[in-house]
């Protein structure tokens, strides 16, 4: 198993290098003028300098838990959660480094062509999303092999098992708190700067007269950029220990079997970074100029790419004839590959109904529109109407992927699906970190002052951004759907062993000694924890709301002031005080991202300890199990109507910048009543698409992690 | 038995002679001069109009239901369903009968005094109110006696409660297309009227020159009166069947106890009747001139005397010191009457919360009407994170009610607390439709030109509307969450009993021959169940929310219309067409409610269809279980947030009506920018609390009680 090892952290470094060449022919690419070169170091400053003080903070959270994970397990447990920790900061910190270059270049390679602005972009991206997934993989795979080769552990030794939980918590955390951080800060930016410039002022978007709209720019790249960069870190590092806890389990019968079966999840991993990389020099301009399809091209060729690849790669660790026992199922080698295909094609799925939700050319952003027209109340009641709705279609795609690939291979056959479907996040990040860059270069067009032709350029890319950043939330929050049984699992399967071995042996885990674990939904302890979990992502997401309309009212505040204090901005003879807002935002993320991001953490440990006290231990962990499925249960539809409601609010009010036709034939132009309507329901949009919806990923998936630590603890006193 | 169920019987028709005579006294009062009469006769005539064609489309679908279940299983299961259904339709229209009647006279009483106006309007709800609670007690008490005295059959033969059951289908079939075709009717009007009268033409609420001003007050009638009304009665009408279906199984072993505890919640249902009646004479203003604190008088009271009527009940039909037997939980006479207690309890605690959520004084409502000051986006920002927020507290109260409950006497415990909390019904119901008779009050006072007073009177009453018709929405659903695990239990008990039947007797059930049923959230058709479920009320809410969007959407072009072409409207000299916007709704709910409304008939048909083909009946039945509690789970959240979210909108909007203070001190007063923004934020939240949101109530309770019929059906094969 060494070299396979060995290959598979190849995979990894092969995408650190892309990254670093990719990067290399980026930073050679003309930054522009000097106005476009000082508002990007404007940028630049204000996004290093808020997650400087983010990662800060978090670091100070962080040390506590590695200490209290230090002295509660071991040492090797607390290196794993600084391992998943940093790689999961610096997975978020590199790619705003290279979006906020990136930005500038987009613009410049706009005012030449939409092809080389697409180009640019994308490359960012591309970075973004190869290193989010070569970290993650090399992050895992590095470490386990330090523990099994290095420190000689068996591959399901509990000491491997729990450092790489370990390793996802701190993925888990550092992401919950760059999603809401970034995001609060972002929307912040964002609503307060539209409510007042676009709607009370009557300027258009990234205006240079509007004090907020640096930071609008800044929380591009700190929240949609560094902050899903890390939520997608997590997703993936997750998803992986999860389906390595599995394995560690199921395959123990046979440890030749056990050792090639935890490095699959891995290996797969591996191939699909390859892929990923080939698949980024698919995208590329057609002659009818979609944008869209020219990254539909790099998808596509990624995903057929890694459906060949993952053939042979069966084969040769599990063997397509082999016969495997996991559980109480019993499938081959080749029905493992059948679970790949289905993960594949629940990802392709998402993708195309995530489209259908939020693009420009469809019923539902079109019925938007339509509706804006009668008034802002109508505009956001059609949009809360698609929000809704936009979940039915993905929770059945993922209710179809549970069906065929329980059928196939049984709960190993859904973890390896999962698995395979986060195998492609390198090309799906890539296709959203696009987004941030391109909504920037837009940006930087519009204060530079450079022809509308350009703006027009980046605003092509930008509308096309809005989709691929609602398809990666999709993404990751199907994965979660699809996973649940996998988590769950993990979790069933931890607490079985311990209690089995409580019954066996007097000196081990003596805690779950006579605990018998009843999950069935008869079980009032049961219906108990699905509420309380069902609660968490409502409450969460509220939390998230709440933080980013008292930001955003601040912002407002500011700018008005601004605005009276100066009356020479608006004409234009003087310069607004752009580093105020930042400052503001700064202040204002960092302090409300806290409280709600230990809500998912303290969640498992409350519920467990009352029902505890109140019903023993039994049903204290039936609560615990089914808290974690309660909270994926509306999470799932929590996170998908808000992520695709918000795209398609976005690309409504999109619709008006050429002109809008509704069903009577009437044009209704920017600047008209039905436009304003339509940012009224995109500012609502904001929110929900890119601070409360999306946190609900890592919200998930920590309290899943939190819960399996939690097993971890009690088997150690 | 006899004689108890004759006096229960007593209690129920005490419950309408009360209504007779209080409509009496109503209908004595003043309905003022001929213009306010004229225009109450106008709504009135829309009232009646809208709801004779309502019914006549459900009778339709009724008629084919009440074939098919007679054809497939028996002319008593027919009947039944017919009683439930004829029943709900009954309640609706008298209590809607009653409010156009009490609208004008409450107007006329209202110029007099505010005592006076409370006074009267009141009445009219308490006369829908104890229609509501009576007709059910009624309906399901004299068809039981009907089975089992003159028919002859035991408490606990099929036959009973198959015909039981039907009965609450039958009320839940006819209260969900109410509920929907009436929110649709309602919120159409008030979003559309609002829409062009108070944002664009800038003319206040009820203005007779708005063309859908009387359509408006008619929606009042047809959703919030006699929609609520169904709504309630089929919560009351399923929860006491639900329980009964319990007892039957439960206590088979005495068939003494048996047929005891089959009339034990009816008898419960007739205490809380009497003592509503009592309540409701508490109901008087105090010197302090508080309106909540009125209604609250009369809510203590009858809980307070509930509770003192509860103890010699349960010692006379149970015996305090008896010891019982159900299912796996042994539990004294005593332990029920506390479950009871905590019904009340838990009722209690779901009204304070939600007067939190939407009353005009506290932090919630407050902080959305500051937004308001920021904009339209942010108004709805907050709206959302209130909305959002709201459905923690009552989550973790129904959980608290849960274990309790269940801690003191097993699920039966949970089923006689949900008995007890819906016992209120008649009290609950009056509060609630005290509401659309000020609403109403408050638009006939302003189009008939009464002094400002009158209608300042009426605002204050309509305020207190809000926050009660919250209440009822949020006590209906809380019911539906402690009850979740009643009917969750009646599916199981009904599978189990049927195939314990079938392995012991060859003739008898024999499809559930072989059938084991696994409930463990580790099964993954479980998980599909849950996922599926928990997806129903996303897809209803967004079906309910477009067909407002849509028919307000026509309205605002019909009202634009009419000011275009009519320019004398405007000015007063000319009279708008308002027949045509009643009209118009009319055809549109209609038209509107219908998919919606099947959707939870057809989807536990689809389920159990999909997975049987898949996977077998024993999957199949899993999931079909799995859905009625994923249902739950999300529809909860769902229901809470919409109505608790809505109606702090609404009353965010009334802080403005007297000049709103915020943070800074500055007054914004009605006509203000903010006022604009609180008015959007009045507009989305319409649909969100009187259609989408209720509705998910019957919706969840026909998912249960249908699942039960596919199970009676198969075992009749």
């Amino acid at each position: 198993m060494n070299q396979v090892l060995w290959i598979i952290i190849a995979g990894g470094a092969l995408s650190i290098l892309y990254g670093a060449l990719t990067t290399r022919s980026l930073l050679a690419a003309s930054p522009g003028n000097a106005r476009m070169q000082e508002i990007a170091a404007a940028i630049q400053e204000g996004a290093s300098a808020y997650l400087t003080r983010q990662y800060t903070t978090i670091a100070i959270v962080g040390a506590v838990i590695f200490v209290i994970l230090t002295y509660l397990l071991s040492l090797t447990v607390g290196v794993g959660f600084l391992i998943g920790a940093l790689l999961s900061g610096a997975a978020g910190f590199i790619g705003m480094l290279v979006s906020v270059r990136a930005n500038v270049r987009t613009t410049q390679a706009s005012s030449e062509s939409l092809a080389q602005g697409l180009s640019m972009a994308f490359k960012a991206g591309a970075v973004t999303g190869l290193l989010v997934a070569g970290l993650a993989l090399l992050g895992v795979t590095f470490y386990y092999g330090v523990l099994t080769q290095y420190l000689g552990y068996a591959p399901n030794d509990r000491r491997v098992i729990d450092a790489l939980v370990a390793l996802g918590f701190g993925a888990s955390l550092i992401s919950i708190f760059a999603r809401l951080g970034g995001g609060i800060f972002t929307k912040g930016a964002d609503v307060g700067g539209d409510l007042v410039g676009k709607v009370e002022a009557g300027i258009p978007e990234d205006d240079p007269r509007n004090p907020a709209t640096i930071a609008d720019n800044v929380g591009d790249n700190v929240g949609d950029c560094a902050g899903m960069a890390a939520d997608l870190f997590e997703t993936y590092a997750v998803t992986v220990v999860a389906t390595m806890v599995l394995s560690s389990i199921y395959f123990a019968y046979d440890p030749d079997l056990l050792s090639r079966m935890m490095v699959f999840p891995l290996a797969i991993g591996a191939a699909c970074v390859v892929t990923s990389i080939i698949g980024t020099f698919f995208v590329r301009l057609g002659s009818n100029n979609s944008i869209m399809g020219a990254l539909y091209k790099g998808f596509i060729a990624t995903g057929l790419l890694s459906l060949i690849a993952l053939y042979p790669l069966t084969d040769y660790l599990v063997g397509l004839g082999t016969t495997l026992k996991a559980n109480e199922a019993t499938f081959t080698g080749m029905d493992l590959f059948w679970c790949g295909v289905v993960g594949l094609a629940v990802t392709t799925a998402i993708v195309v109904i995530t489209e259908y939700y939020t693009g420009t050319d469809y019923r539902p952003v079109r019925s938007i529109a339509q509706s804006s027209v009668t008034g802002h109340g109508t505009n956001v009641i059609q949009g809360l109407a698609v929000s809704l709705e936009s979940t039915a279609l993905p929770a059945i795609v993922i209710i179809a992927g549970i069906l065929s690939t329980y059928n196939l291979a049984g709960l190993y056959g859904i973890a390896i699906a999962v698995t395979t479907m986060l195998a492609l996040a390198g090309m799906v990040v890539a296709l959203d970190a696009f987004g941030p860059v391109t909504d920037n270069a837009g940006g930087i067009a519009e204060m530079a002052d450079l022809p509308s032709s350009v703006r027009k350029t980046t605003d092509a890319l930008d509308a096309v951004g809005n989709t691929t950043k609602a398809v990666t939330k999709g993404y990751a929050i199907g994965s979660a759907g699809l996973g649940a049984l996998v988590l769950f699992a993990a979790y069933t399967e931890d607490l079985r062993y311990f209690i089995g071995q409580a019954a066996t042996n007097p000196d081990h885990f003596q805690y779950f000694k006579n605990v018998t674990v009843d999950f069935s939904l008869s079980n009032p302890y049961v219906v108990v924890g699905l509420l309380f979990g069902g609660m968490l992502p409502y409450l969460f997401a509220a939390m998230g709301m709440t933080a980013v309309g008292r930001a955003a009212s601040s912002i407002v505040e500011e700018v008005r002031r601004q605005f009276r204090e100066k009356p020479g901005i608006m004409k234009g003879t003087e310069k607004p005080d752009y580093g105020r807002a930042v400052d503001m935002l700064t202040k204002a993320a960092i302090k409300e991202m806290v409280i709600p991001s230990l809500l998912p953490v303290l969640s498992p440990v409350v519920i467990f300890v009352i029902i505890n006290a109140i019903a023993g231990k039994s049903a204290a962990f039936s609560a615990l199990g089914a808290m974690l499925l309660g909270v994926i249960i509306t999470g799932l539809f929590v996170a998908i109507s808000m992520t695709s409601g918000g795209g398609a609010w976005d690309n409504a009010k999109k619709s008006f910048e050429d002109g809008f036709v509704d069903k009577d034939g009437v044009r209704h132009m920017k600047g008209s009543d039905a436009h304003k309507a339509s940012v009224t329901g995109d500012t609502v949009g904001d929110p929900y698409k890119d601070t409360a919806g999306p946190a609900v990923n890592p919200m998930i998936k920590i309290t899943n992690i939190v819960a399996l630590l939690i097993l971890a603890v009690l088997a150690h006193q």
